[in-house]
């Protein structure tokens, strides 16, 4: 008695989802709800294609239900709005990042951390409250309660706010709970990808002085030119990290392979705070002794919630931020997967879905 | 041309010490610095037996020199104050504990944080300004410049004031520093013994709510009676682990053996913190996943600086917090040792200086 997808609901949808373990992506018909009174709907036009996206089409966190329609650093226009929406009109700019709905009602929804809530509702591939499965930005259309959407400035280009709503909001909550946000103060970016660009150019903006710490040094010349870090530090080299030791007063790792943590520790101060957004499948090796002398830690965050999205969207839009792009076709998706799977990208795709997507029937 | 410890400075002292990594004690003698003008002489009267002690003697942290006399929960009675100290005079009850030095120049000197210092001087083991090795508290008579020397308020017991200097500020320290000193909090205690029922006693003082976690049942009894804890979980049990889940602010983990902290992790609510104040030798298992979803953290302290552990002794004479211990001869530390490394011992064990070592000839 199981529907199929384009029948389960009234309003029919249209986009590329991944049907089993290989993860690739191909055109798919489904529906989505009909636009409830608290609802706004939008016109997807552009959606970037976020690293989790890719361990997600091939279930590589054990939790993918197929098909799966990724996506959810998603952009467009909004063509309907419920009765009882206050804050949104048809033709507004607008996105949805990695969650559509939590239960406002725990003490992480009271504190504006839905993104914490134990009853979070991600954007694609969770169950929603009425049972069906949420399907993420890889699509034409898309429906959230107006809790989750986000308004885009209008200084903001479309397809580069994107991947703000995953990637952005990602590195920027971290700096700004771990108190990383002041002029004074001194951190490293590991990892230059989609999240650790995206770090450089918030951590900048908020008078930060940055070292990009990677193993390819071939990433120096990018992060001290196009992205205005102040210097560069090669993990594999000892020299190196012997002479940053105990400089930084905190680090954001966003590199989700398996890595060590002692050298990073090492180049810490006193109180300095180790923080990942990254997560590594197995578990990391933490040398106690090294979180003891200087009194250091090692802490997690995850995306950002609602409210701190929206100071995140502003701050962008204010300071001119804007992640580096590669705007593709749809049907470049399953080779810009792969491109990703090798880092060979600068340093987020985003899928032009509006002039791209076609119908195949 | 090296002069034998007895002949090295011009004061006398006799102490028990370990000579090689079987880390028996026996008596030994040795020499002592001329008080200088910034120094304070005492006659010790108790000292502490530390965790770390034992570790010390059989050099398991390959750090020891030999001979090493132990010891840095040391109080005692003034004897003798050079020309320009300030703070102390001949007869007031004082104490020294993990450390004689530092630069007092640096970051974490100027930050009153001296625990931290690069060039952090220990209290045994340790080369001196003057290329000695420092000598503990297992010994008659101790000295040390005055700013690393503590107060002992007249309400508290010396014998009992000694584990203050090492186990009592150990805790007191993250519990200030990682913000788990108010009533509203309710925080875990990991580990029964001489660290861990002070966390408790510390916490309670603070008006926080404490629930102990240990791995032994019959630590139930002792951590709500005597010790006054709110509730005991049993961290072999799966179902109290369950119940427990997300319901911790914080957790002062004072174990030094190898552990599993994914448990611990999930014992917290969002923005909890689980803070490591012993140094298993081994790397922990840090699961990336736990840390993210929560946005937690895993710190580390280590001890405290001069001017909180003045505060900390304060705050301990004003509430009457004192630790359990059981005061024994300096003929017994052996066997002492032993039972502490069979954690058999409530809670601390202290030795009676001044009424049983007695020097051999």
């Amino acid at each position: 008695m199981t529907r199929l997808p384009e029948e389960e609901h009234t309003n029919k949808a249209f986009g590329w989802a991944a049907r089993d373990t290989s993860g690739v992506l191909s055109p798919f018909k489904f529906s989505r709800r009909a636009t409830g009174e608290k609802d706004v709907a939008f016109k997807v036009l552009y959606c970037g294609i976020c690293h989790s996206d890719l361990h997600m089409v091939k279930n590589e966190w054990a939790s993918s239900v197929y098909p799966l329609v990724p996506g959810h650093e998603i952009v467009g226009e909004v063509t309907e709005v419920g009765s009882k929406v206050q804050k949104f009109k048809v033709g507004d700019r607008v996105g949805v990042g990695c969650m559509v709905g939590s239960c406002h009602s725990c003490n992480d929804c009271t504190n504006n951390l839905e993104n914490y809530c134990p009853k979070l509702i991600l954007t694609y591939g969770a169950k929603y409250y009425d049972g069906s499965i949420t399907y993420g930005g890889y699509s034409d259309t898309m429906v959230a309660d107006e809790h989750f959407i986000v308004r885009i400035p209008d200084n903001l280009p479309l397809d580069a706010a994107a991947p703000l709503l995953c990637a952005g909001i990602t590195v920027y909550s971290p700096l700004r709970y771990y108190g990383l946000d002041r002029p004074d103060l001194h951190i490293g970016v590991v990892g230059l990808g989609g999240l650790g660009h995206m770090a450089v150019k918030f951590a900048k903006a908020l008078g930060v002085k940055v070292t990009v710490i990677s193993t390819s040094s071939n990433k120096k010349k990018e992060a001290l030119g196009n992205l205005g870090a102040d210097s560069f530090l090669l993990s594999r080299d000892q020299d190196q990290l012997q002479a940053a030791k105990g400089t930084l007063d905190g680090i954001i790792d966003t590199v989700s392979a398996q890595h060590p943590l002692m050298p990073l520790l090492g180049l810490l101060k006193t109180d300095g705070k180790l923080v990942l957004v990254g997560a590594p499948e197995k578990p990391l090796e933490l040398p106690a002794f090294s979180l003891l002398q200087g009194r250091k830690l090692v802490g997690g965050s995850c995306i950002g919630g609602m409210k701190e999205t929206e100071e995140m969207v502003a701050f962008a839009a204010k300071h001119n931020i804007k992640p580096d792009i590669e705007v593709i076709p749809m049907d470049y998706v399953n080779t810009a997967m792969e491109r990703l799977l090798k880092s060979d990208v600068k340093y987020r795709f985003v899928i032009d879905i509006g002039n791209t997507l076609k119908a195949t029937s």
